[in-house]
């Protein structure tokens, strides 16, 4: 199609891009080859910086470019509060809204039986770990209105009997996933929420 | 929002490329964080590859990563035709058709009095000596039907008296844009031009 086995790989890594087509794929890569120094140097050097130093905090599973995340390590954030998300995205939804000044903690996913998603291979063991060391008072299940969602919090709320454990209430339509939500929804969801 | 100031950078940066808006662009960035090896990595040293070898080509104004572009440089193509596009996005679907044997001509634009874009600001005077010097004995205008586009064509037929000089006729949309046009019109478009 073109004449450079670079740029037509370009093209291809793109369109893997979630948002992103074949045809938006070209059409971004030409911007990017016409803005080189201002757009596409700064993205690939980035990219490299990211993808050598991002990884997950030991604690709460958030990216972090060291052992624990800046939320993890912030000494003006509450103690007493774990908001339980499922995936790094639904953090930085959460983070958006303002309205939470705790700590959070990422499953890495859902409880799935036919996927064989247990426990264990979520982030469940560590937080039930945290809620005895952090002295923390309440969880806050922050999960998708999905059924793994649902199934995930009663799990989550049978293992820990010691602290309240709530759940955000009204505003997350059912079947609706968290990041898709706007930051006024989540606000009052969080607002609302109520006891398990 | 998120504790690296790299993956806001990261997210900042991608938020720029066409057809991503903030919302997309942390998506992408979770995903590419995700798949770090198999897709943040590689599209990173691609985009430092591309943007490091990627130039104009001297004849005809496609990308290259030499002097000359592959279409320029290919025996295979034929000589008595050049197409005129006005940007490479044209030149890449005209490609796709298929249905183009010949060589490419990149104006970089269209003439427009307004945005003081003249001839020498295009790649018009290295057209008409393309024209001389490569043997040509038709010119084919594929140019959008807009009004900048229809000047530039009528401009660039009255300085090519000396060969035939074509342009695309059925199946281009008034005020329509090439790279929005699937392949099945372009191609009718090319089959059907006429003589301007
Ligand atoms: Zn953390
Ligand atoms: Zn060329």
């Amino acid at each position: 199609m073109d004449d450079d086995s670079d740029i037509a790989r370009l093209m291809a890594l793109m369109a893997r891009i979630p948002g992103l087509g074949p045809r938006s794929a070209r059409r971004a890569v030409l911007h990017l080859i016409k803005k080189r120094s201002q757009l596409m140097v700064p993205l690939g050097n980035t990219m490299q910086a990211v993808a050598q130093s991002a990884r997950e905090c030991l604690n709460c599973g958030n990216f972090t470019t060291g052992d624990l995340c800046t939320i993890c390590t912030d000494v003006a954030r509450q103690n007493g509060q774990i908001c339980v998300v499922e995936d790094i995205d639904d953090l930085w939804a959460m983070e958006r809204t303002g309205a939470f000044k705790g700590r959070y903690h990422v499953l890495g996913g859902t409880l799935s039986p036919i996927d064989a998603v247990g426990p264990d291979e979520l982030r469940i063991p560590r937080l039930i770990d945290r809620v005895t060391t952090e002295n923390v008072q309440e969880v806050i299940l922050a999960l998708g209105a999905t059924i793994d969602g649902q199934t995930t919090a009663h799990y989550i709320a049978d293992h820990l009997s010691a602290v309240t454990v709530t759940t955000l209430a009204q505003g997350v339509p059912v079947g609706g996933e968290l990041d898709y939500l706007d930051e006024g929804t989540i606000g009052a969801a969080l607002k609302a929420r109520r006891t398990l």
